[in-house]
Parts: C-alpha cells; structure tokens; sequence
C-alpha cells in the first residue's frame, strides 16, 4: 500500500518532467502521452524486467496509465494556455521529488525480491534514472544522468545508500522515504545552483 | 494461423521501410540487416517482453528472421541498382501497413494475454510503433512518433481503439484487420500530403 | 566454470572500451561509472532477456559489477593523470577482444537453451555488440554496428559462426574462443587499418 502509494506520487512526478520536456520541443499531444508515459513507466518497468516481476504493474493496474494520461493532458494545456516560460529549472523539483520516491522503492523492491543491498542500490539508481534517460534519448539528447555537472545519478546513489542503511537500522519505510526524498531535492537543487560537480 | 501471416506481412513491411531508411544514411549491407532486423522484431519483442510471452517468435522460428534478411538484401540491391531515388515518401507505404498490421495483432495478442482493452490499446500502438522508434534512434533521429504533424502513433491508436471495438462487436478478425490497414494508410497519407496536426 | 572467465574477461575489455569513451566525452566519475556498466553489461543482458534466464548473472553475482566498478575506477584516475591521448584507436584493442569474448558466450549460451545454430549466431551477435550500441546512444551517436566501414558485427558475425561450426565439429570450446578472439582481433585491426569496407 505504501509503495503504491509512492509509485504514484513518483509517477506523476515523472510524468511532469516529461510533459514539460516535450513541450520544451514542441511536441503535439500524442508525443507529449508518448514521452510522459515512458518517464513514468520506464525506469519501473525496467526494473521489473531485470527482476523478473510480472505482470507489469501498469499492465496490471490500468488507472496509473490513465492517471498518467490525465495529468499529462492537464500539465500540457495547462503549460500551452498561460504562456507559462518552460526553462530547464521547471522540471527541477518534479523530477527531484521522482528520483527521491523511485530511488527509495527501488531499493524496497530489490530487497524484497532478495538481492544484496548493494545490488538493490544499483537497481534503486537503475529505477530512478533509467526514465528519464529514455526520455533524454527519444529527445535525442545526452541523457542528463551522464552530463557533467548535473549530479543526478549522484543524488539518486545517496537516497538508494540511505535506504539501504535506514533500512538496516530498521528505521520505519515513511521515515525513510522522506529522507531520500529531501537528500535528492537538496543535492539537486545544490547542484544545479553552485553548479557543483564531481571532483573526478 | 491468421496472426501468423499478418505477422509476417507487417514484418517484410517494417523490413522495406529499415532498408530505405539505413540506404538513406549510407549504411553497408551488416548495417541494413540489423537496421531491418530492429524495424521488422523490435514492436513484437518489446510486446513479448512486457507480456512476459515466451519463447520469442523470431528465436522459435527461425525462418522469419531468414525472411526478413532476405527480404533486406534483395530490396537493398534492388535499391542500389535501380538509383532509385529513395525519399521520406517511399517508406509512407510499408510503414502505413505494417503500422495497421501490428496495431491489429498487439491488440489481440494482449487482449489473449489477459489485459484490459485501454492496455491492450496501449500494447497495440507500443507494438506498432517501437519498431521504428528503435529504428530513428540507432539513426541518431528524434523518432518519428514524436515529431509533430506526423500522427504517427495517432493513426495506431485509431487502429488499435477501431480494432477493440470490433472485436467487442464480434466482427471477424480478418475484417477488422482489413479496416486497421485502411485507417492507418489512409489516415498517414492524409497527415503527410495535407500536413494535419493534431490541435494541441 | 570456463564461460564465467570468458564473461570476466569480455566484461572488463568493454568497460576499459567505456571508460576511453566516456572520458572522450569529459564526463564525471558517475557517468564513467554508468558508461562503462552499460558497455559491460548490456549485450549480456539482453541476451538474457531474449532467452528469459534469471536471475540475471550480475544480479545473482555482485562481484562483477563491482570489479567493472573498481577496473573503471583505476582506468579512469589512470587515463585523467597521465594525460593519455584517448583517440579511436585506443578502445580498438580491447573492443575487439571483448567483440570475440561475448561472441563466443553469446552462441554458446543460446546453444544451450535449445536455439538453432542460425538463431545462436544471431543471439552471439546480439550479445556481442548490442553493449557498444548502448554506449553509443547514450553518448548520442550513431552506433559503430551501423557505421559503414568499420566491420562491427561483421567481425561478430563471423566469429559468431565460427564459433558455431566449431562447435559442430567437437573442437574444445577453450580453443573456438581462442580463434574467436583473433578473428576479431585481426578483422577490426585490418578494417580500421585499411578502411575495409563490405562491398554492399
């Protein structure tokens, strides 16, 4: 119940980051459904695909995909009525608040399906990037996991390693999600604010 | 039975339309077959995959694969030949009617495989559609269901939804996949002659 | 036993292959480390994934990723302080012995689950090259498979099907990947050498 819970409000969160990107280039609405759709179910799905869980959740459960599909037709005239100034800054705190909640039931699920904690941070990091890295390259760009400087698979390692290690303390699943969560936001907006980068 | 043969003619479809596409770039003979291996399997692997269906088709009948490329070489050399001037309109065909094809059988196979008729819609435009998203992508192009004004998946979702409609109205399968070809082949000739676009 | 070191072996010659490229590309230490996990570890998963194996070798074995974590690491500090010119030719070597390496698997492999010898090559040069073609779009090019001139999968291809009759032929499998691995070896070295290139 819990993760379904954050599934959604990841989901969502996902589906904005893609709404605004497609708008960003100018998308009609079916490239804009395409293109949330995939940020939303893609870093999921490939987690189910490499752990081998089925159905697929959205398969299964047809009112995240029309949820998705609601939000995104509501973001996308929304976004197109006001005239509102879609800068890379504005897919910021959604798409933090998605690496936070994916990277966190990521881990959970790798966990559950009974990997190593260190597998179950690369599959956290694998379920809160993988999105918008399919995002990225249907846009034909280099996905922002791999550019210089915008510390995104760095913010989604640190919630996955709080995860794993409340988890081993056997701090309580809502606690701990909020914990990730704040770890994304903060790095993130860090990040893209000092431009901090890596020093390797 | 049926399933099979539209299955093979959407494959040598999807095929024609990777040859002209890989010719296009000046690609050699290696990179025309895995261009139109990709074009011809990835809808339906994609389908499968997600499904969980198994074994793959083309891995459990290896004369498909065998179709496809040879299929690739005599069209490749056909092409070379003939200096036949290979344009954006020469794929429009194959693509409508392999789109119309997949759209059909995506939708069946996922209605057999259990799923609602919205997901089934959904798998039917992923099985016809990623194909050549997978395509545009190992051409470094942002991939044609995301350009506007193409209706590209728009053409495979009226196909999917005519075709769920007629299964729930009892309306034979042969017929149904006779309306799908027509909705998609008519429907992108339309799109890329009068350059309709979707109003949002 | 045997097959496991041949997938040590090819999975730190295309993380060595991911590392040159991403640091081309001046990417930071998480993008190297993502690169060169996707180089390694992509054709063998989607050869997995085809086949429907699991748990997936990496998953059920978290020493190979982190020794591809720990090889990139050093190769990467290694490649930034000594100023090493990274040009093309440098990922030649080691593409070329990790090309042999997963061809030889990957048939092996497919062999094994009960695919034709046709299917097994298909499948060795899936798994062989399908790494680079992850590498290669997530740095936003077009994949080597597909450029013409450079004899990727070519060079897969025949020692995929060298592999195969070999096979057929009882020769020890200790000895097919030794000539595996020269018949890449030698092709690439002579494609990039002499600007080989497929007559078609």
């Amino acid at each position: 119940m819990m993760f379904k819970l954050i599934e959604v409000l990841g989901m969502i969160a996902f589906a904005l980051s893609g709404v605004i990107e497609a708008r960003r280039r100018n998308m009609d609405l079916m490239g804009v459904f395409a293109i949330s759709l995939i940020t939303s179910f893609g870093g999921g799905t490939l987690r189910d695909i490499l752990l081998n869980r089925r159905p697929l959740y959205w398969i299964e459960n047809q009112e995240l995909t029309i949820l998705v599909l609601v939000v995104s037709f509501v973001a996308s005239v929304t976004l197109s009525s006001k005239r509102f100034h879609v800068t890379e800054k504005t897919i910021l705190f959604p798409d933090a608040l998605g690496l936070g909640l994916y990277s966190a039931s990521g881990v959970a699920i790798a966990l559950h399906s009974g990997t190593t904690s260190f597998i179950a941070v690369i599959i956290g990091i694998i379920s809160a990037s993988f999105g918008s890295v399919l995002r990225d390259i249907a846009c034909n760009e280099i996905p922002i996991i791999f550019r210089r400087g915008q510390l995104y698979a760095t913010c989604s390692f640190f919630a996955s390693l709080a995860f794993v290690i409340m988890r081993n303390l056997h701090v309580s699943d809502t606690y701990s999600i909020f914990v990730c969560i704040i770890i994304t936001a903060v790095m993130r907006a860090f990040a893209v604010k000092y431009d901090v980068k890596l020093p390797l």
